[in-house]
């Protein structure tokens, strides 16, 4: 839970002078009085008396000095972002992941779980707190030290956190996972669609940072989309929007059939590995391999083509295990594309790797903190 | 164009006092000083100062007591609206529409000009000099008393105007719309997708009113769509959203030949007459008629399935021309919808009629003048 200022809490003024430079020194880092104030927008005084209160409280703390500064350099100060922890989670049909991350975001530590699509529920519940446990124990922390614990999962899940529909892994189709994960765990839940989480990942720190309007494609074994307008990933009214590769017309739901069972893929190649062998093969030249891309990328277009005629997005980003391969993959997709659509956006690939849903996971925790609790509406946090 | 208060203007604070008035008389109509101190938040005796400084400036005025009331009533004051007017245009493949409003949004008069697709671009420009003309000698009015015309076409129209591409009317591809009206009349001039500023009518005044996310389907001889999120249309990154339609696999683009092509319509009815037979032999229960109406929402439900799986919205409103028939179209599609779809929206008929696209026009010229001159960026506009 996140422990907050309770009983002699500051005045309204003060508070939204305190919550103001925390907003500040998270956003750049360690600063000067002089840098803050110029921030804030306060008199350097306040900023004194702000910054001598965070100290107090405990948010805030002084850098040691530059090496090989000339005279006594500035004292500069900077949010203790290890203050609190947050853990992301990313439950999804081949691998449980799970991150540790302090109050800015950064990860600290991280762990992977392999699962199968059909994995019974309960071990698939143990490999979760698994993969908790090993993130804590990596990062050297304890399960009392997370404020906020965010899931991402695949399927379609109601605004409260149940799983009301997944096609990829039966046994997760009516599960009240944020039932279960608050059970499990003492401090606040978070469930969220994956393909949403990795779509904030990057709008935050990946490819479709400083865009206002991008489509994403989650390419792999399973595909997944969602769509980012102003900035903000939408959710949609019953938190159910993403989910256009269940039109069997927008071509997407098989389309990755197509790389996994290509003629080039060894026999006995275990599935998590078949598609990459078609990639591998299709990058060397091999015509059966780069015919299967074209077919795979035929079918993508379908969708992406119905999405971005309709949202003439800035950018497409490809995400997802498969989005390693953009090289090979995106130029087919252009190609159709351009052939499709009115105004052909930017085609991007990400660059988040695996760790683009676990990423989006401790994003949406962040977000949470800053709407929820770094607000003048709540108690202050207290940090530990 | 609209004329501004040069020299001698407001002090910054005056101005956005009066800024803050003019908007509240704007939003609630005739209001007390007392009620205008409450919804601007500003004391009696500055409430007072600003609106004696907008009658000053003409832009307030007292209203006539109300009769009947016992004692001296509180004077009322609301805001001018027609100190200047606005004209919304809907330039169509069939129909040439033009409406004077005033500031407020209300719609003094209209009128319409019928032409065809393949009218020659000289007879449809001339069509639509005698439309405006038309609606400004209803109004008792001359083009100079006019701030904004705001015109609605078909097509993919480039963020400054000019007509990318039209499939419906062949002269238009190309054609810059924005820079003709321009030279024809001595005022601002806005272009913009028709099925968007219908679909912002809806939002402002129609059947989206009071909701966050729509897709709004405008249903006629020619097919368009457009998406609002978070109560705002949403234009796309080269002002080209809502072509959808353009995808084949979406089965939107010819899905009312179903309609258009029924063995129930007499022959020689003129194609604008076509579909409405088929539609009322289909609620009058003609098998034929019904098979076709199945056909037509079985193509429309493949296009709006995308959009709805694609953004879970929470209405989907039926515009258009064939909207006027929602009682037999929308069961048929809610069936399809209601498979195809996680959650099924509401569905709604809009109650505009073949207005929409001109209502649509005179809002987005209301929100350019919000936006752009009632601002404390830009010098405040001076009445007539």
């Amino acid at each position: 839970m996140v422990p907050t200022l309770r009983g002699g809490g500051l005045s309204r003024l003060r508070q939204l002078n305190v919550l103001t430079a925390i907003a500040a020194l998270r956003a750049a880092g360690p600063l000067t009085l002089s840098a803050l104030a110029g921030r804030t927008g306060l008199s350097r005084p306040s900023t004194k008396e702000v910054v001598d209160e965070l100290m107090r409280l405990g948010w805030v703390e002084e850098t040691p000095p530059a090496q090989g500064t000339l005279g006594r350099p500035a004292r500069r100060y900077r949010f203790r972002a290890g203050s609190g922890h947050l853990v992301g989670l990313d439950i999804g049909g081949h691998n449980i992941r799970a991150a540790l991350a302090d109050l800015n975001g950064v990860i600290i530590s991280e762990t992977r779980r392999p699962v199968e699509p059909d994995t019974p529920l309960d071990e698939r519940l143990a490999a979760i707190e698994h993969a908790v446990a090993g993130c804590l124990a990596l990062g050297g922390k304890t399960i009392e030290d997370v404020w906020v614990l965010a899931a991402g999962t695949i399927g379609v899940i109601t605004p409260e956190g149940r799983i009301l529909y997944c096609a990829a892994v039966p046994a997760w189709t009516g599960f009240d996972l944020a039932g279960h994960l608050r059970r499990l765990f003492p401090c606040e839940v978070l469930v969220e669609n994956d393909s949403r989480l990795a779509a904030r990942a990057e709008a935050v720190r990946g490819a479709a940072r400083d865009v206002a309007d991008a489509v994403y494609l989650h390419v792999g074994r399973r595909m997944g989309t969602a769509v980012i307008i102003d900035g903000k990933v939408h959710r949609g009214f019953g938190a159910a929007s993403g989910e256009i590769a269940m039109l069997p017309q927008a071509r997407l739901f098989d389309a990755s059939e197509h790389l996994q069972s290509c003629a080039v893929i060894p026999e006995g190649t275990p599935p998590a590995d078949a598609a990459g062998y078609t990639l591998a093969a299709a990058r060397a030249g091999d015509p059966v391999a780069l015919a299967a891309v074209e077919r795979y990328a035929g079918d993508l277009a379908v969708g992406t083509s119905a999405m971005v005629l309709l949202l003439d997005p800035q950018v497409v980003v490809l995400g997802g295990g498969f989005s390693r391969s953009a090289d090979v993959l995106l130029p087919p997709l252009r190609a159709r594309l351009e052939r499709a659509c009115m105004r052909l956006p930017d085609l991007r690939a990400s660059t988040l790797g695996d760790e683009c849903v676990v990423t989006g996971a401790i994003d949406y925790a962040v977000a949470h903190l800053d709407d929820q609790h770094f607000t003048p509406d709540a108690p202050l946090p207290t940090p530990r």
